[in-house]
């Protein structure tokens, strides 16, 4: 697929989601819409991703160059930004599908849903949660597939890139490797997936569960993108539905080094790095025999050698292999994960 | 409020959500609705409760002598009987709200909707959230009252009952104590609540505790209507969700006398009590100190003194008092919880 990604003023230390795409996704990113970086390349300020030209609107890209607009930033409350109202325009009179996950769904907007139907093309609001959901019956862990999950300290320490780090390494080892995406950002890349953090509490295990019973059948290890924390105080429910949904065999602890309290919840400190093993696997214990065997570190803020010497230190005190995925690569953990 | 409960052909052992409101609302209930008991009344069939004489329809009662119409049961997938329709619409008519935690939603089916507006009465569809929830912030626990969350071992324990009698017995002992519904039955008896099983996940610690900084301003005592368990193969994000964002200072610790494995899940058996009660106060460490400080053992299928022998058993367990509120009242955990 063919596609182009809104990321205007925010390219790229503000874009998560458009950065994601281009460094996972398996698309064709022909353009980034950034009116306050026209001219210049991906390359020009992210070297190790797919390159792109980048544009200031929707109307610089050529009609037929072109299958889908994603929209790759997500502003604070997901709300629509008036002024991508053209791009998005130009985008369906093109005949693109737009993809996004924000709150505001493009699908009950009146002008969109309008020129989407006399276009013939589709508006995909990722964020919103399938119809036909429902509880979980505690059967993820009956398939053939071993089920690797990232669950983390905090939110924002590294799960997404984890899980997509270590399924690429997979496959590149010749496993046959999955990702269950269960974020917006995720089910952009793969193109697939279900928003835990939108699904009702009830339906919460269930929604993984499902996505599980779905790829365990084709693949031989599927990795599961973890939300939240277990200890958060106001996302910890998203983060305990999808540990005992997915009924992981291996769980990978991810960390931001020098984290110290939750982020935007500063009078809540983290509890220690054992502690958060002892949690997570007790917790699982009775739904499933889940082991944290591996760790992960986003090291970013670091200069070398102190970046190694933290990743140093987070493997002794998870008493398991660790590594900063971007850093240092997969290699060190892989071998605990696949098996 | 002056109430009819519908409650045909389940009144008394299926009818849980009319036990409910019998038992423990303030509202004067003018007749239960059973069509296989019509001409009887409550106290045939339950002697501790407040009685009312049992009829076939919404017919049997005059139009002037009820206020509203309350679904007093649920069947399996919370969806309508048909056969109440005449029920309903009979309520409708006479100028009655009608109140529902069912799945489906009366407010959107057309014909009730009408009559609703014809004759200026509400539908009242308890299991449908508000639309304004959002994040925790994490500050439940900086009000003034103290909160006291019910949690269990499992789902159909006895958290809603022994959230009642504990809030009863506190006001009867001339504290000022407030109940905090999470779930329909709940809601239904307090005529006021957030069901929290059908909130999204993002929302469910956040929506606990709009409930407890609104009630805890006018209220020195809070007990928090606690949701199935923390080890739940399906259920486990909607305690997280609560356990955290309630930020509770005291727990009490429900089971079933006998329960071995999870009910409707009889492949996972269940932990021991003193690991519950190290995982639940572990995992509600990081956010709040909540201690597990009484037990409520439901001891209904047993004779005594066998019953007398369990809540023993369950206490020396918990290393903490316990007892079943309704074969041996609340003294015996009170203290722990009040003070």
């Amino acid at each position: 697929m063919r596609v182009a990604i809104l990321a205007h003023e925010r390219f790229p230390d503000r874009a998560k989601t458009a950065l994601g795409v281009l460094r996972y996704a398996d698309h064709d990113v022909v353009a980034v819409l950034d009116r306050s970086n026209a001219g210049r390349r991906v390359s020009d300020f992210v070297p190790d991703v797919q390159d792109a030209r980048i544009v200031a609107s929707m109307a610089d890209i050529e009609p037929d160059a072109v299958d889908a607009l994603l929209i790759g930033i997500a502003p604070i409350g997901g709300d629509f930004d008036e002024t991508w109202r053209d791009d998005v325009r130009t985008a369906l009179e093109y005949g693109c599908d737009v993809i996004s996950g924000l709150h505001y769904f493009l699908g009950e907007d009146d002008e969109f849903a309008r020129l989407a139907a006399d276009h013939d093309c589709e508006l995909r609001d990722v964020r919103k949660p399938p119809d036909d959901l429902t509880v979980s019956e505690g059967v993820a862990g009956d398939g053939d597939a071993e089920v690797i999950l990232t669950v983390g300290t905090d939110c924002s320490v590294g799960k997404m890139t984890t899980t997509m780090e270590l399924a690429r390494a997979a496959r590149e080892s010749g496993y046959d490797a999955a990702v269950i995406p269960t974020g917006q950002t995720g089910i952009l890349i793969e193109d697939w997936g279900i928003p835990i953090d939108r699904v009702i509490g009830d339906f919460a295990a269930g929604a993984v569960e499902s996505m599980i019973l779905e790829r365990g059948a084709d693949h031989d290890y599927l990795f599961v993108e973890g939300q939240g924390s277990i200890v958060h105080p106001a996302y910890s429910a998203v983060t305990c539905g999808i540990l005992h949904g997915s009924m992981a065999d291996r769980l990978v602890l991810c960390h931001e080094a020098g984290r110290e309290a939750i982020h935007g919840y500063e009078s809540f400190a983290l509890p220690t790095i054992p502690t958060y093993v002892d949690l997570y696997e007790r917790l699982a214990e009775p739904v499933a025999a889940s082991r944290v065997v591996a760790g992960a570190l986003n090291t970013a803020g670091l200069e070398d050698p102190a970046a190694r010497q933290a990743v140093d230190d987070y493997a002794d005190s998870l008493d398991a292999p660790a590594t900063d995925v971007l850093r240092f690569g997969t290699d060190a953990v892989l071998e605990a994960l696949i098996r």
